[in-house]
């Protein structure tokens, strides 16, 4: 790191220092840069203008401001964990870095919720309050190091998400910084069904692009009675998926419902915490439900039965909290441990209707047939949320670029049988041109009118989560011209 | 009513009555129009200018590009149940009634969903699927008359809605007419976390000022295996009030948590479904848990345990259906109740924190006295919404005022500990200057800067949800004032 004593002569970092306070809440040299160039999502790389550490909502209140008044692009970062490239700086701006406001601020068993500067590590609510019997419930696999400001942005899901919602389903209030440096509260305190339009929502998933959180209320739940996990094998990767739909149909709502193909486990087998699954098999599920004991056994026979009648080959249920955990881990760890079998891999991130996994998991095969690059599954089932992982390696040159078009095509896939292009990871950058296999132009302008509401000059994170411009642009303007031709 | 061969000489009713094809699709003689003056809510009346009956969307489109074309005011109307008088024409509307467009269109039974139009009837949706195990779960009390549409357009909750969510948790898809006429679909046939925003929950809730709904996808769910439902007599508020808290607390999600006090008994007693309440009781609980059968038995022994702790008077169990069935028509039929009592009620629709109920309660019964009129509470207790029913006889002038005044007085009681002033019940006209109680001028116009986007003329329900202008327009010009100035 370059000696923090040499000065900038630049007079915006001068005055984004002053604003902060001090040298050791800004970065300028390029060395330091580097380190933001990306986020999860490393096919793209750009340095950013700066980086500020603000230490409170007043201070990143003052940051956006100076920026807006001084029209520097900006955008704010968590931890940079997010796999579609929403913190990458297109366009050098200063990043706001928020994980300095990272305290606990308050939690409220009565009420069941707890408030959370953006910086505060995902997995750190749930273990601050489970000695009192509480969780936090959105379980992102980066949970650990993930900070719940990104969780808000991504409205990011997890595992237990099948059966307790993704993000936007815990979150009770925020209080953000918009584009203009005004601060405002949205949410009443954990009261559902606020008055007025739903800015809650709206901005929870809105990829950073109408405004910086600065304080966050979540939902705290009370932790269920009891868990059983179940870890079934099978060999027919149709079986499985048709194992998942049974479970559903049976009223049975899992906790978890977890998926990975042949491929995925040879990966998850060669990394950090194998647990001895056969490698002889096409699929195996895992899966989880919770709540009130004395109903838990009988899901659990359900489900038996179910995987039974589906020619399960092998199923068990986990014998302790040692078991299940080092379950959890091989699964949690499953994207990075494609690392063990392929230099490089790139995550996909596409929702179906559960009805038609089989019928999608095939046509991913054809896909990866086609690019001959092999593609692990590992997903989500309950839900229907694919995360096919496409494996190549950079090195090779045109391999990077074919990855990224086998992992379009799995979405358009996706999107084709009236499904979406994510389910979890966001649009960022990767995904702004398939954002067209979802949306009209039609329905892109009405989305991105709204942004200009919030973030008139397009100073924040610009360049994210829709394709502008280009035909929408046209199409708006086209618009605009009859409108005024009817006026007048 | 009228014969209908008078034909009407205004150029506008003959261009609708064009667009909806013949003269038994729109209303336009002052004798017709009178029962659309109002909706639910009945302190204000206004005759609309006509009401139209399109059959299917393109008709909707047409409407409303006519209206928009001609600077006509117009506005949605279902079976006009709401509670605000959000569906009250204060502009001298075109009323676009939704009763026509009342199919079922479909159900997936697999992907748990069904698609209706706007003026499907909810309590018809169950009625439709029940024989194959599955349900619709917003139950607001008047589900028997009230539409689908209405339900999006006021966020409608229900006393299940404690454990499965208002309105807007079961909405996955939406097919909206903009105030423009354009056609735009939201939401992706049922996949949670759609990318871009969430047009969705913005819609849903917005009280008809964002666009008109004319498709809607919900999420229908299985039938719980087993229910069990619970009355429990208390004679001090504060007992049942510390019952509620502690039945959450214990970890118990109720599908439903409902309560009434002293005089909402004496009411649904004099009415048409008494079950014989005691009435020399303060509160009455009626707890309903669901799930699944083995572990219903274990939730119910812990909620008479807790009653019990809480000086229960009387508690027991319903023996069968029939009984459940009579306790629930006694509950939902209360506010209708109300009229055996007083000649007026009022009903208001507060949220507080759970922990605040019995304080918010006293406060309450202060502002009885206060204002020389009683005022019965009924409401969903799990969830802190209040429903304090305002009785008063509207023919002694200046008690409607008063009514209003001491209506008025209970949310500001729920403000002030930290909650809101509409739980289910939307803003309307009754609530708008309430919304100061909430929110501040800048939270306000980042709001109306919203609606501003997909109604920039501000034709479509005018007046409602917002207080506008006033001292939010004056700010909102200072605003832009100061922003031209500093780009200048």
């Amino acid at each position: 790191m370059a000696p923090k004593k040499i000065k900038s002569n630049d007079r915006h970092i001068k005055n984004l220092e002053a604003i902060v306070g001090d040298a050791n809440s800004i970065l300028f040299h390029k060395e330091d840069l580097l380190a933001y160039d990306s986020d999860g999502f490393t096919l793209h790389r750009h340095l950013p203008k700066a980086v500020v550490f603000p230490k409170d909502t007043q201070e990143v209140a003052k940051l956006v401001k100076y920026c807006s008044e001084n029209k520097l692009p900006f955008l704010a970062r968590g931890a940079g964990t997010g796999l579609s490239g929403g913190a990458i700086p297109l366009n050098e701006e200063v990043i706001i870095s928020l994980v300095r406001m990272k305290k606990l601020l308050s939690v409220d068993l009565e009420n069941r919720r707890a408030v959370v500067q953006p910086g505060f590590i995902n997995l750190k609510l749930t273990n601050s309050i489970s000695d009192k019997g509480y969780y936090y419930a959105p379980d992102p696999s980066s949970q650990y190091c993930c900070t719940i400001g990104g969780n808000v942005a991504e409205n990011a899901g997890g595992a237990h998400c099948l059966k307790y919602g993704v993000t936007t389903n815990h979150i009770l209030g925020l209080e953000v910084v918009l584009p203009n440096g005004e601060i405002i509260e949205m949410g009443e305190n954990g009261i559902p069904d606020s008055p007025g339009y739903d800015l809650l929502g709206l901005l929870t998933g809105s990829e950073g692009t109408l405004g910086i959180v600065t304080k966050i209320t979540v939902r705290i739940l009370k932790n269920p009675e009891a868990k059983q996990t179940v870890l079934a094998y099978f060999d027919k990767v149709e079986d499985g998926s048709q194992a998942v739909s049974d479970i559903i149909s049976a009223g049975i709502v899992p906790a978890a419902l977890e998926m990975m193909d042949k491929t995925a486990i040879e990966g998850v087998e060669a990394a950090a915490f194998p647990v001895g699954h056969p490698s002889d098999i096409e699929a195996v599920l895992l899966i989880e439900v919770d709540g009130i004991s004395a109903g838990i056994e009988e899901q659990i026979e359900q489900i038996l039965e179910v995987c039974k009648y589906r020619n399960v080959l092998e199923v068990k249920v986990a014998q302790d909290e040692l078991e299940r955990g080092r379950w959890w881990a091989n699964r949690k760890t499953g994207f990075g441990a494609m690392g063990a079998i392929s230099p490089d891999y790139l995550v996909q991130d596409g929702v179906i209707p559960r009805s038609k996994l089989p019928e999608v998991l095939n046509k991913i095969n054809r896909i990866s047939e086609e690019y001959g690059l092999r593609i692990a599954n590992i997903f989500h089932a309950g839900d229907g949320n694919l995360h096919p992982l496409v494996l190549f390696d950079a090195r090779i040159p045109g391999e990077s670029e074919k990855a990224l078009a086998a992992g379009s095509a799995c979405l358009k896939a996706c999107a084709d049988v009236g499904g979406t292009i994510t389910g979890e990871h966001g649009v960022g950058i990767e995904k702004i041109e398939e954002m067209r296999f979802v949306f009209s132009d039609e329905e892109i302008i009405a989305q991105t009118d709204i942004r200009e509401v919030f973030n008139p000059h397009n100073l924040l994170n610009a360049g994210k989560l829709f394709p502008m411009p280009g035909r929408c642009a046209e199409i708006k303007r086209d618009l605009k011209e009859k409108e005024a031709a009817s006026i007048s």
